[in-house]
């Protein structure tokens, strides 16, 4: 089975099962964003946390040896730039904040990055009576660029 | 003058007057990379807080004129796909998270979008002995899709 | 089964049943193009519209199910750029008409968007004796650029 | 000067004597995104309206000249998939509406398109409490396929 | 069956009956291109022309269904820029006379296009002795920009 | 002076002296087509023909030298898919239209191309009470492909 | 049989009775570029040379027919720029050399091309004792640009 | 000055001097192709050879150190499929002929490719009273791949 | 079976004999990255070499036949810029250092390249209490540019 | 200045006073490809590095402050997939051995990656009586995926 098809086995058993992402963070002791990253094949689990994630879903060995693997990364989306108007939201933001987030990170921090791989990703619900807002936190160790 | 001169000049100005992000910032009441977003160009400012940004550094009616015009967004990376390592982060996210994110969103709010325009973002240092971290923060209006 | 198969099946059922899109919008009440862009994965239906569309259809729980789910968009075209003649007079339009649309709408309302998401879109017939004129209107909410 | 010097030129003397695009369709007899659309290099006038508009912003010889020429259009945007946020919404419905809309307009129309040459495209506000609407109308002759 | 196979279904039919562009443009009182693009899914034929068509190659109602349908166009070739020579060339024929056709163009008409809807297509052969020629002759009808 | 800079010259010569292409074609003895796509830098002239055309609009030298000279071709549009409506249609002629011509020209002709080298290109205007017709005529030899 | 899977099932018999590219071409009296080229789907054979080559494989009547047929060309790589080092390395030639050669060319043979079909390509080992040689020769009609 | 700068000199003083690259060629005692390619900023000349082509060209110093500069290679074209038409055909060739080229040289050579770089590459003109061809050998060394 | 299910094939026996790329390495007798990449199409093995690999995964004739083959290379990404952040930092650090490795390779080699053919990669681990770090070592044959 | 001029300018000055990358790194104590990244604008230096830098070199107080700076880093290139055969090959290594490289990293070091910020890049030369080789050094520390 490719990685695409131990995906959609995932989440036509989550479906079947009434299951959320908040109840199988629960059940693994994990964050929302990071388990449906790992359904997605965009991370990997360790045993213990994929043997959770399967018993939670009935799913069987091969998942589970799916999900503790090292897939090849960054390919769910498929597209350069994509069309789905959620995800492209967040390229926008790249295209239109891209330039001043490197400002301000590097006067706080210096020259280096937020590192995309140590690193965290939440989503929560922040109440509104105009309208709730999504808030998205992203925290990524700094790492400053070596010089040698 | 095209925008990326009125650009270049008020990042001369504010390299000359030992001016910083933050300190800007509190001249003109706003966030950082909110004024670091108008001075690229990806964003616009009130008359009030354009007056306030060129009093700080000593510029004309000239840039402030451009600060409060609508400009054509999304042009200082100049790429589909970037290639400074600080903002490529961002497009990884997005390539690797962003799918996860979709499932994580809609979980929440049902089917729309975090808005990229009644949103804001936000940069924060968060001190750590094993090395510090960058905290971006996204605050968009969720829009559920109409159905009619 | 995947949700272009999903479509295939709807539009399969429509043609065998000599339904129209416009018999569709009367049975589920609500708009063609609505009805149409929900058939191709492009947008959501509530339980009782999605219901209303499979009776009508003959169409069973699975297709119920894929059309109150949140479909990834904008993937029924495949194409950056559209090869069908009708779908490329859209992009045409975006091209030629784009930087006039942005001029218009920003010296009415202030920086900011239309929403394509708080969004409706309807096409009606005008009669003309010399050749009838297709009336495409796009209704979506003003976004104003946040300040923060 | 080329085609875009002449646009700068155009909407500097806009700025300078605080026209808009609506005094300028009412000094020309023109809609508005015409006009708009005429500076921008994506349209010609005729000889009478491109003397109307030159006399409204005092501009001289070359101006109208290039105004009345036949320009190499859809050049403005510069970019096969727009950045800015307004613009690319266009992009946006074209991708997630582009197959709804084909079936729709096929449907009360035959097979054929909408032109976007003898067409016509108008942008009106929608008064609303809960937040204004942008209302974007496109008029454009359907065109059937010849058979033969 | 999609339209690529009704597609194969048809040029295998026409191969086993030995039947020719020529022969099936006689049997269905069309021209050849025309015919030829119909099997390719890029136009549609009317039932009667349909019928005419399934007849002459024992071809049932499926292919006839599919023969009258309006189908999404423009994917017979699936590639930007064409790979096969003998269509490239009508890719370079653009690429290095298209400025040029604009010009005379415009010159005989004014400003607008020569429609690719409202429009026929034929080759014939035109001999000489130092080798035969192939002649493509383009028909559309001349479509001005209106001004509005 | 770069091509693009000897092209621009020519234009406005042309304008200046209100030359038409017919003129042109006129004093040059050579067709319309032909002689824009030497202007655009798309072709080459004889030493006579140059003088001839550099004559009519009291150009210089520099002028006819270029004329002669064999330019790096297909570089007046700059866009792998143009987006000026007019040549755009031609890119659509050949993605709808590609894979009928090449099955129609090689059932007359056999495995092989048209030339687009050994070719001709003429447009004519069709009276026709419901709207002039453009007519482009593509006479190119047929190159059959080698066997070795 | 799709044109992959005809190509697939030669190279497999050729394969299986320890064929070469030079043995094929003793048998078919034609070219070993010119044979393997046929296989791949890029060129068509006269029958005779056909039965030749499927008479030395033991291959059928289908895989002879689709050998005489006039394929679509140029879509066994199936990539703009090849990543196979071997290919590759003539796409460099072509960056690399492709203004030089098209000097050359010119100057030895006036404005025109070399034909890529009115051609022939062979390839020879050269002996060297410091490490043996590819030679490439490529033969192709000069085409003259016609003036017209 | 840039490296297109230093061209374009040397082309102005070769049309100015009325050399031709067999001229240039025997006074630097090189191939006609390689002076050629260096010229346009490809490949690099040894002081001695750069020395004989400034003083055949009347050209100083800065020229003779740019051509014994290694210079950034590939970007003459500065295209990734080259529209000119003598330049596009060693492109066809390629996406045509790779795939036969790659089977013919590894049976003769083994797993490997031929040098781009240790590599000679040659025009002549053979004469045909059907129409001359252009012969053009390209000679690489066979790399083999090493395996560690 | 294509090369893509034969490395499936391999992959999952070595996941099922829980075999690692040290181990086949010293099974074969060869690198571990040179064995991985002949798993992955890019490479071939000698008779000898592919025999002790199939042995080692009790893996038959074809696996070994495929093995010792000729790929089509450059083929196991699959995209232009790859998305996995593993893969993506080489691509990032040949964008960010390419110039730089320009610069210090010709100051040493003089006019050539580093082959990529006749060429070794091997990858080690350099431990370090602060977190232990990737030794990739690239070690390839100068090749000088011949100047003929 | 733009950073362009700023490294033109440093290159000129580093040929003029016969400086090589060897003679830079020990005037300044730093790496060769360290310091030619530095003076591409592809890295910052500290204010003390970039002191000796513009003292070997006679350059003024705007290098200096540029060298500094932190850029927009990936630009010097300028191209997706590079031309120059030199830097090319860093590419090709990429696709043909970038999925063994993931293989043979995470096997030894588990779900991460190898930082291209936290990496030091070396060149050196290898004495070879066949032909010196190449060998391109990458050291970065190993980031694990954080699981959250």
């Amino acid at each position: 089975m490719d990685r695409k098809a131990i995906c959609d086995k995932i989440l036509e058993s989550k479906q079947a099962k009434k299951a959320s992402w908040e109840s199988l963070a629960r059940a693994t002791g994990m964050a929302e964003v990071y388990v449906a990253s790992c359904v997605y094949g965009e991370n990997s689990m360790s045993e213990e946390v994929a043997g959770k994630l399967c018993a939670a879903l009935d799913l069987g060995a091969d998942v589970k040896q799916a999900l503790v693997g090292f897939p090849m990364k960054g390919q769910s989306l498929g597209q350069l730039v994509p069309t789905d108007p959620l995800v492209y939201r967040f390229y926008e933001i790249m295209q239109v904040y891209g330039a001043a987030l490197k400002e301000v990170i590097q006067e706080k921090f210096g020259d280096g990055i937020m590192s995309a791989i140590d690193f965290k990703l939440d989503v929560t619900k922040e109440a509104n009576p105009k309208g709730d807002c999504v808030v998205v936190t992203m925290n990524g160790k700094f790492l400053p660029y070596v010089k040698w």
